[in-house]
C-alpha cells in the first residue's frame, strides 16, 4: 500500500505539472479578462454560482457516501476510511481525465469550480462501486479500481455528452448506472463462496445504524445540489433543486410504506430507510433540470420508494443466493434500478419536450441545441438518451468484467473470507470495553490481537 | 401506516399536478423574462440570493432537529426516522398550503426556492411538537398531527403576514411560540398517568449525548441562516445573520454560568448545553432583520440563556407533576418562552424604529410600508406585531386542543405506557451487544423479542 | 465558573453597546448607500460573496474543532462542550479586538460578515490552542486563556497585516504557527509530572474514533472555503479553493502511505487519519491564493502528510518524554510544522511573482501593492513574508510563556492528575451501561458517584 500511494502521488503531480493550470476565471489574470468580457462585477464569476452547490457535493462525497457505509457493527474505519482514500485519490485522476476530455485547450487542462464538481461526480460512481465490494477488499484493491473505474468513467461520459450530445446534468446514467452495474458485475466476478461464516458480522449494531443515518440525510438534504450543481446558470439550476427535493420527499412516504407493509408486525427496517429514501434523487438525475413538473418529481418518487424497498426485500437475497451477486450495500436497489428509472425519464422528458413548454430561448439553452446540433428534435434527442442508457450498461458491463478479472489476480493482498467486515486487519482498532463486549458475547471468536 | 402513506401520497401527486407549477425564475422561459425584465445576468435569479441558506435551513430541520432528539438512550431510531418522515410528509403539504396562500397566481401555485424555505419553516414548527411528544406517539399519530398543524400554520401565518401585515422573517411567532404552545396543548391531552414505569428509558447514554450534540451543533451553527433566509435580499439578510450569531454567542455563556450555578457540586448539565444555547436564536427571529444593534442581541441572548436553563431545572419539572405536561425533549424552556420573548422583543424593535435609524428608503423597505400600508407608523406597527403573538398563542391553544382530542381517539394504534421511548416497538432493532448489555443492566425486563 | 461567564458577558454586552455597529451593509441605510456606489443589484453585497464561506468556516470552529477532539474515550462532553464555551465566548471578544484594529471608524467598529469570518478564524487559533491541553485545564482555564489569546493574537494578526503588509488569507501564520506554539508553551508550562496514571483514558473507543472522524471530514472538506473566505473577490477566492482542494487530496495518499509504513504489520491509525490528512490545508493557507500551480498545492500537500505522519509516530513521543510537552492532540504535527511549512511556501511563491505571472493588475490586486506599497517588489514581499513567519513565532512563545504562567496560578480549580480525561469531574455523565461496562473492565478505579 505504501508504495502504491507514492507513486501514484508522485504521478499525479508531474501529471499536473505538465497539463494542469487555472482557468482563466481563476486565474490572476481574470482582472483583465473582466475587462474584455465586459463583466462589471466580481459576482460573474462562476465560482459564485457553483461554490456553495459543490461544497455540498463535496460533503455528499465524503461524510454521505463515508458515513451510510458505516452500518456494519465492525467495519465503520474501513467504510469512512477507506472511501476517504479512494475518493482522495479518484478526485486528483479525475480532474486529468476529465480534464483531458472537456477542459483540454492548446496543449493544458484549465480547471475552475466546475471541474472540481465534476471530479466529485466521478469519484461518487466509484463510492457507488465500492458499496458492493465494501468489507471484502483490500485498499490496494480499491485504488486500483479506482483508477480503472474513474478511466471508463471518463470515456463513457465523453460519448454520452460529447458524441450523443446527451443531457444528463445529474449523472442518472452516468454515475449511478454506470457506477452501480460496474460495481455488480465486480463483486460478481469476486465472488467469494465462504463469506457465509462471518454472517454475524454483516450486521449492524444500535450505534452503527445512527452513524449511517447521518450519511444518509446528508446524501438526501443536499442531493438537490447534487443535481443542480453543473447544470445551467439561472432558471436550470433553480429548477433542478426543486424537482430533487419534490422526488426525495415523495421517496421517503413510499420507502416507510414498503418498509413496514413487507416487514413482519409492520415494523420498519434501517436498511430501507438508510438506503431507499435515496433512489428518488437518483432517478431525476437527468431529468431533474428539463421542464419536469413538480408532480412529476413526485411520481418519480413515489415509484423508486417502492422499487427500491421491494428490491432490497426481495431482490438482494435473490442476486446474492442465485446469481451469486454480493452486494454489501445493496446499490442494486438504491443506484443501479433508480439509475435505469432516472434514464428513461429523461428520455421521456426530453422526447416530450415542446418549444411551447420550454420558449424559444429556453427550448435551445436546456437541450444546447446550438451548432451542429441545431437540428435536432426533441424526439431525436429522446433516441440518443435512450441509446445513452444502452451504452452505459455496456461499459459498466465490459468494464466491470475487466476490472474484476484484474482484481482477482492474487497479487493485491486482499483478505480471507473469515476476516471480511472486520476493520482488525487493517486498521490499529481500540481494544476498548465494546471490543470486548463484542467478543465477549460472540464466545465462539477467538479474542482479537 | 402503510396505507396512510401511499394514500396521502397519490394525493399529493393529484394536488401538484393540478396546482403546482414552476415560479417564472425556475422556468425555462426565465430566458425571455430576464429580458423583459432588463437583468443583465443569471445571477440576479432568486436562488443564487437564497439557496445557501436554504441548504442551511434543511440541515437544521433533518440533521439539526432529527439527532436534537436522539439523546434518548433507545428511541434515536425514531427520533431521527419520524422526524425524517414527518418532515417529507409536511414540506409536501406545506409547500401546498403556503401556496395557497402567498403564491397563487391565475390557478397556480408558482413554486421557487423561497418556497421551498417557508415550506421547511413550516415543517420546524411541527418537529418542535413533536419533540414535546417524542417517544409517546405512533408514526400515524404524527403524520396526522403533520397534516392538521401544517393547516394551522398556513392559517396563522395567513392572518399575521397578510392581514396583520406582522413582520417575522425567523418565525418567533409563527414558527416557535405557535409550534410550542400547540406542542404543549397536544401533550397536555394525552396525558400518560403511567409514563413514570419507563422513566429509565428517558435518560440518555454517554454516546446519545453526542449524537445529540450533532443536532444541537448544527442548529446553532445554521441559525443565522435560518433567521436571514427570507429576509429582504441585500442588507436585511446581512443584518439578521449577524444578529442572530451575536445573540447565539451570548447565550452560550449565559447558559453555561446557569447549568453550573444551578446544579450541585457546580458540575455542567447536557441537557442545557444542547438545548438552552439555542435559545438566542429563536428570540431574534422577529427583530433580527431590524436595526436591533448587535448589543441588542446580545441582551436578548443573555436573557435568553437564562430563562431556558432555569426552565429546564425548575419550570418542567413543575408543568409535569403540578399541570401533567410530558414535555419529553423541553421545547417550552427552548421554543415557547424565547418565542415570546421574541415576539415581545419584535414589537418593541418595530416600535422604536424612526427614519433616522433606517433611511427613508430602508424604512419603508425593512417594514413593507406600501401601498395600503403607506401611512403605518412605527409605533402601529409594534401594536400589531404585539398581537401577531397573541393571535399565535389563541391558534395554538385552540388548535393544539383539537389536535390532541382528535389524537386521543383510540383508532391511530399508539403505544402502551411501557412500550414509550423504546424503538423496539416500530422498528427492527438489531439484536447486538448494547442490546444485551441494556437488559442486562435492566434485568427486570424481559429481553427484547 | 458561572460568575466569570456572566462578568464577561455583561462586559461583552457594555462594550458592543459603546462600540459595535453595523458595517453599511448590513445596515438599513443600504438602499441609499447603493445609489451613491451606483451599484445596480443587491448581489453586490458582500454578504453573497463570503456567507456561504463564513458558514462553512463556522461549522469547522463548532463541528470540526468540537469533534475531531472527540477521540478521547472519557472526554468526549468536554472536548465538543468547552470548545463550544471558549469558541462562543472567543468570537465576541475577537470581534471587539480585530474590530478596534481593522474596522473602526470614527470612534464605532462597523461589523458585517467578513468581521464574523476573521472572529471565527481568531477563535481557530484558541481551539488549536485549546487541543494541546485537551483534558487538562478547568473551563475558567480554558476561558482565561481564550480572553488573553484572542487579545495576542490580534496584535500579532495586526503586525502582520497591517504593519509587514504580509498576505496570509488562510491563516498559516497567524492561525496555526501562532496558535499551534501559543499551545504547546502553554502545555509545557503546565507540565503534569504524574499524568502517567491516567495513561488508561488517553485512548479511544471504537465509536468515539468514529465521532471524531466527523470533525476530521468536515475539517478537510470545508478547507478550501477556510483558505478562500477572506481572499479578494473573484478569482482569488477562486484560485484558493482549487489549490486547497488539491493540496488537501495528495496530503491524504502519503499519510495513509506512511501511517501504513510505521506500523508493524502495515495497518492503519485512526489517529494518522483523523489529523495528518488535514495538514495540507494548513499548509496552503497563505499560498492558496496567490498563484501557486495546482501542481505546486500538490507537492505541498505530498509533504505535508509525510512529515505529519512521522511527527505523530516519533516526535510526539520525543517532545512528552524528553521536552516535558504534553500535547494531547498532536497540534505540533498537524498545525505547527504545517504552519512553519505553510509561511515558507508562502514567502517563495510571492517572491517568486512576477507581473507576466500574474498580469499587471492582477499583480497589484493580489499582494495590493497600492498606495504607500506602490513600490514594492515580489522579492522584498518574500522578506517581509518571511519576517512574519518570525514575528508570529516571537509572540506565540513569549505570549504563551506569560499565559501559561498566568494558568499555573493555584486560583482556577483546575483538575487533579487522576482526573485528567475524565468528563465526570465538570460534567453530569449519564450512568448508564457503557461507563458501567468501563469501570467493570477498570476495577481499580472506583465507580463514578
Amino acid at each position: 500500500l505504501p508504495l502504491v500511494c507514492l507513486l501514484w502521488e508522485v504521478a499525479m503531480i508531474v501529471l499536473f505539472g505538465v497539463f494542469v493550470r487555472f482557468s482563466p476565471e481563476a486565474d490572476a489574470h481574470w482582472e483583465k479578462e473582466k475587462q474584455e468580457m465586459n463583466l462589471t462585477s466580481d459576482i460573474e464569476n462562476d465560482f459564485y454560482f457553483r461554490y456553495p452547490s459543490f461544497q455540498d457535493v463535496h460533503v455528499m462525497i465524503f461524510v454521505g457516501f463515508g458515513f451510510l457505509m458505516t452500518f456494519l457493527k465492525r467495519y465503520g474505519f474501513g467504510a469512512v476510511g477507506f472511501n476517504f482514500l479512494l475518493a482522495a485519490f479518484g478526485i486528483q485522476w479525475a480532474l486529468l481525465m476529465q480534464g483531458w476530455f472537456h477542459s483540454f485547450k492548446s496543449g493544458k487542462i484549465l480547471i475552475g469550480v466546475e471541474n472540481l464538481i465534476n471530479a466529485d461526480f466521478c469519484v461518487g460512481s466509484v463510492c457507488i462501486a465500492f458499496g458492493a465490494i465494501l468489507g471484502k477488499s483490500s485498499p490496494i484493491q480499491l485504488l486500483v479500481m479506482t483508477l480503472l473505474q474513474v478511466t471508463l468513467f471518463s470515456v463513457n461520459e465523453y460519448i454520452l455528452l460529447n458524441l450523443l450530445h446527451v443531457k444528463d446534468a445529474g449523472g442518472s446514467m452516468t454515475i449511478h448506472t454506470f457506477g452501480a452495474y460496474f460495481g455488480l458485475t465486480v463483486t460478481r466476478i469476486l465472488y467469494r463462496p465462504n463469506l457465509e461464516q462471518c454472517k454475524d458480522k454483516q450486521g449492524s449494531v444500535y450505534h452503527s445504524d445512527l452513524f449511517a443515518m447521518i450519511g444518509t440525510l446528508y446524501l438526501w438534504m443536499y442531493w438537490p445540489s447534487f443535481n443542480s450543481a453543473v447544470s445551467d446558470h439561472g432558471d436550470a439550476q433553480h429548477r433542478a433543486a426543486i424537482n430533487t427535493y419534490c422526488s426525495l420527499a415523495a421517496c421517503v412516504l413510499t420507502t416507510m410504506a414498503f418498509s413496514s407493509m413487507l416487514q413482519k408486525k409492520g415494523k420498519l427496517d434501517m436498511v430501507h430507510i438508510q438506503n431507499a429514501t435515496l433512489a428518488g434523487g437518483v432517478a431525476v438525475g437527468t431529468s431533474a433540470e428539463m421542464m419536469l413538473p413538480p408532480y412529476g418529481s413526485l411520481i418519480v418518487g413515489f415509484i423508486c420508494g417502492i422499487v427500491s424497498t421491494v428490491g432490497y426485500v426481495y431482490l438482494t437475497p435473490f442476486l446474492e443466493s442465485k446469481l451469486h451477486i454480493q452486494d454489501t450495500c445493496g446499490i442494486h436497489n438504491l443506484h443501479a434500478m433508480p439509475g435505469l428509472i432516472g434514464g428513461i425519464v429523461g428520455a421521456i422528458t426530453a422526447a416530450a419536450a415542446t418549444e411551447d413548454m420550454y420558449g424559444k430561448e429556453g427550448f435551445i439553452k436546456t437541450f444546447d441545441f446550438t451548432g451542429t446540433y441545431q437540428t435536432r428534435t426533441a424526439s431525436v434527442q429522446g433516441g440518443f438518451q435512450a441509446a445513452g442508457i444502452l451504452v452505459s450498461l455496456l461499459m459498466a458491463f465490459a468494464g466491470g468484467a475487466l476490472v474484476g478479472a484484474i482484481l482477482k489476480l492474487p497479487i493485491w493482498g486482499d483478505a480471507a473470507a473469515e476476516n471480511c467486515f472486520e476493520d482488525d486487519v487493517y486498521w490499529e482498532v481500540p481494544e476498548d470495553e465494546e471490543g470486548d463486549a463484542y467478543h465477549m458475547h460472540n464466545p465462539d471468536k477467538p479474542a482479537s490481537p
